[in-house]
């Protein structure tokens, strides 16, 4: 199933619902946040809402994390390198997961205008990432038992203000300014994505490809990021991991690349869709 | 004044209230965040509750922050001095704050056993911190209007797992672990408090002084600290931001002195009170 939220011009309140080939079917619950953490026995009494066509709704963002949205970074061999090579340094892999958060108050819905400052940074930067949707509260949660706790899967732009990520040392100041964190379209359930370590992504802006990959090409597999993210950490239903990005972002290019006011960012993920953002820089 | 959040032993759900000489008035809101969110105008007519003793109640975590714990690595210099040396590293000052985040799922109360697992990690620390309540919705707030965003302040104890902080590179992983953030036992009003630079700062280890300091000593004082954070990002009411911690953490020692099962730890911090944690580790 393909899970959404939307408002309707009558109503301004977010609410969930179902894609289906000619609509949306409304959930019956206050938002997916709350539906995805039923218990799922007893998630299908909730699924018979109202349905609305497509052109009566406004997606918006799939769901708001009560807290931090979890992140990994250097995920994909060849963007960890390009990264070294951009700053430099010597290119060292992790021998565990660099995790990090953006703020959830961040999120931003698919085709939403993203509002920077020109004031704030002048390196605005993309990433691609695929986002994994915690269904089940869990803690010390063991990788051959990580894709049980998995809800689903979204799109996730990881925008991010360059300069500001440098100069403040740890990145979370660059990652986390307002609208740095669209996501969706929509979250595509777990078992009609099947295996999620083979999934086409890209990024283009204005139409050009700028990164291109697989997630087969994570260094850590998402079974392990939850494995390690939950060690001593319980996550909840809700939660969002965004599980890197490949290569092929902005700051990494000769020259260096960055977003300008009017672009627009595209984030394609096979099995989801397509996460679509304009970019306003005033 | 000074604020806390209590349950009593016929209600275990957490209310808000005002400390007073001989017990605690309970403030007619659903929680301690939802009333600094109120404008200041409306708050008086929430602060007639009914009066219980001391005895009556059980004090709990003040705040229970919607996002993100902001934090400040390195912001006194003895302290960034010990932990480029306890590391082998060049001392270099950042220009910028650098701030990081903590699960605001990791809060934990004052008087709350703290429960960490020895299967998780073998370096748990302390580090006592003076934090910040934002009391005002607020983005790109200049220094010197930034006293008038604060509500209020509390003791915070950032502590830490040394061992997964160093090996996951950024700190999230490491400062995020359940019940790593206890804070209180009481939020006192800014215009209380008085000069929040210039406040005895100290932790105890069993009794034992291990960290003894004054605000006046932070590199980026709290209206630098807000400005910066808020370059780009607002803050919301409830927010919690805390400030770094001095000198005398456990890991820098000689040798290092990590946590062990059954430690009390206090933080004692001027006008403010004590936060008093005992440690289980299994």
């Amino acid at each position: 199933m393909r899970f959404v939220s939307f408002t309707t011009p009558g109503d301004s309140r977010e609410r969930p619902g179902i894609l289906e080939a000619d609509g949306v079917r409304s959930i019956r619950c206050e938002s997916l946040r709350a539906y995805v953490a039923l218990d799922p026995s007893a998630r299908p009494a909730r699924e018979s809402g109202e349905r609305l066509g497509l052109d009566a709704v406004e997606i918006t963002a799939p769901i708001r994390p009560s807290r931090n949205v979890f992140c990994v970074g250097r995920n994909y061999l060849e963007h960890a390198k390009e990264g070294a090579r951009a700053a430099g340094r010597e290119l060292k892999l992790p021998e565990v997961p660099t995790f990090f958060t953006k703020t959830p108050s961040a999120i931003a819905g698919p085709d939403a205008t993203v509002r920077f400052s020109s004031h704030v940074s002048n390196e605005y930067d993309f990433e691609a990432e695929l986002a994994v949707v915690i269904g089940t509260r869990c803690k010390d949660v063991r990788e051959r038992d990580a894709a049980g706790v998995v809800f689903g899967f979204t799109c996730l732009n990881d925008l991010t203000a360059r300069d500001l990520q440098r100069a403040h040392l740890q990145w979370f100041k660059g990652k986390s300014l307002d609208d740095s964190c669209p996501i969706g379209p929509c979250i595509v359930s777990a078992d009609e994505i099947g295996n999620a370590q083979a999934l086409e992504i890209a990024l283009r802006l204005n139409g050009a490809t700028m990164q291109k990959s697989n997630t087969s090409q994570m260094i850590f597999p998402i079974a392990r990021l939850i494995a390690e993210l939950s060690k001593g950490m319980t996550l909840e239903p809700g939660d969002v991991i965004a599980t890197g990005t490949p290569d092929g972002v902005g700051f990494a290019r000769t020259p260096p690349q960055f977003l300008h006011d009017g672009d627009v960012v595209e984030v394609d993920i096979e099995g989801i869709g397509v996460l679509r953002n304009r970019i306003a820089i005033a």
